[in-house]
């Protein structure tokens, strides 16, 4: 059974001094000898004190955690996210609480667990359930390319330039030679302002495309089936584009299974530069949304909201860059 | 800048009817007339109203929030155990919140976070970062073989046996005819354990096992980097066991890079089995730590808990399965 978490004053009492001496240990003040030091750290770790930033915050009325949405844990695009939110959050004493949404079952509203949980700010990484329309948020900031009602243009949003993205894939694969696309689609915002640049500067360029139905999700699978279709419906196709690395990785896979060699028989590029694009064993051409630079400007936006700042809604688009690695070259002349 | 969250009382003005009325349409009751179901309706809809949970669990002095702390979220092992614990928490009204310690700078205090965020219950997916022997947290219980110190062996396990699925990693190896076998070992409660048992239980079997030093956490670089020590050290190895998938496909890339075919020229096999390794291209060999399952059975026990149940530690052990897939074979003669 849990004990009460022993307080400043425990540690006092056990150590024989007084509790402002404890918090001169605890800063690690110069102005406290040897003896006395050495009984506080003695109480303290006998005692299993943790100084509490915790019940400080409660007492303020505050939790310092901000809430992130995102679609799905198995898709690695918002760790570099999360990595940029806490440089940001971090040093000011803010925390993060990560959500999926796929792990739901959708029955209730997961905007309501950030509530629930009083959370001080709240990231959306997503397309937003139609939750954020409610008044009475803490304040919200948007991350990435997302369709959201134009009720909800009052919030901030931070994203790479998602159809710029799509373009850069475009320019790369007809600079290299190839006339016929295929485009693994996604449903989502961000998915679909990359498709729509990609076909267009594709076709611009002299390029055909054709394009899958939307996939529903980045799942390995959904890649796959992808692949197969257009490869199926179109053997001249000599490069695929999917929306982002899992559905790639999938399509790597269909490639293998059909017989074409990566990339001298089939170039393959994702989107996100995720951990699996630049694992060693896949080497994906890719396209970096700057997940991490994403986050971290998204988080400095929501810390000045947090502390009451800019009334009028901030729009920050950063511009993606193409990594290329080993799954794209020229087509077989 | 936020307006006030709207209450009940504000959609029953809008739509000229009563609270009750309101609350009828929300339960979907067949008394309400067309006319003022639609009226109800659209006051909600104008409004942004959603019926809060949030409200009543603060009122009531909890969250229904359960934190869930995990290593990094680039290692994909977390995302069954997250969703079996939504199987049986989600149910009973309560939802998670997951972080990692990658993302932190370490400076602060993980569990403190959970403790500002007020949650009900705490799920520890990690080796505990030394601030669980402090006193007054809420209901704990830990997954997976974590190195505890015995003052905490108060709180509830529930694991797979990671001694089992080590053994039958070196029985299916043995098995196949390999006798010279490389481990690619890391510094963790799970590992240790995966790594004593597979070394034991190979060498009983009469095979030699050469292990690399403990790699700090599952990234790619440390599994291909152990992998080329490996077979750097005894090119006479025929087949390696990473300790976890991620570093399973790191070590795969290796091979490839020395010019050894999978599973021709070298059987390797990972641990978790996450969605990396179901991967259609990647489809590697390993054990299946049944992930959901101790997921389910950790949100039972740890609602027990919640609810004010047993007061003694509940240890539960789930036996592993092996996943064979493409990468492992017999040895070339």
């Amino acid at each position: 059974m849990p004990q009460k978490r022993p307080t400043i004053y425990d540690v006092a009492q056990a150590a024989g001094v007084s509790k402002s001496l404890v918090s001169l240990v605890l800063q690690d003040s110069p102005k406290v000898g040897e003896e006395s030091r050495r009984a506080v750290r003695e109480a303290i770790a006998e005692l299993g004190y943790r100084p509490s930033r915790a019940a400080a915050n409660l007492a303020a009325g505050r939790t310092r955690v901000v809430g992130v949405l995102i679609d799905d844990y198995t898709n690695l695009w918002f760790v570099d996210l999360v990595r940029g939110l806490h440089a940001s959050l971090g040093p000011a004493g803010y925390r993060l609480s990560v959500v999926d949404i796929a792990t739901d079952d959708q029955a209730e509203d997961p905007v309501d667990q950030f509530l629930s949980m009083r959370v001080d700010g709240m990231v959306v990484g997503t397309d937003p359930p139609g939750a954020l329309a409610g008044a009475g948020l803490p304040p919200v900031v948007v991350v990435g390319t997302r369709e959201v009602p134009a009720s909800e243009n009052r919030y901030d949003v931070v994203a790479n330039d998602d159809a710029e993205g799509g373009r850069l894939v475009a320019r790369h694969l007809v600079g290299l030679g190839h006339r016929r696309l295929g485009h693994i689609a996604v449903a989502s915002g961000a998915g679909r302002a990359r498709r729509a640049a990609f076909e267009s500067e594709a076709r611009s360029g002299g390029a055909q495309v054709i394009s899958t139905g939307e996939a529903r999700g980045a799942t390995d699978r959904a890649g796959y089936d992808g692949a197969r279709e257009l490869l199926d419906a179109d053997p001249g196709i000599t490069a695929l584009f999917a929306a982002n690395d899992v559905l790639a990785v999938g399509a790597l896979a269909a490639a293998r299974d059909v017989g074409r060699e990566v990339p001298g028989d089939l170039s393959v590029v994702g989107y996100d530069d995720t951990s699996l694009a630049a694992a060693r064993l896949v080497g994906l051409t890719t396209v970096d949304d700057l997940s991490f630079e994403v986050g971290r400007r998204a988080g400095a936006s929501l810390l000045d909201r947090m502390r009451g700042g800019a009334a009028d809604p901030v729009r920050v688009q950063l511009q993606p860059v193409l990594t290329v690695r080993g799954t794209t070259a020229a087509p077989r002349p």
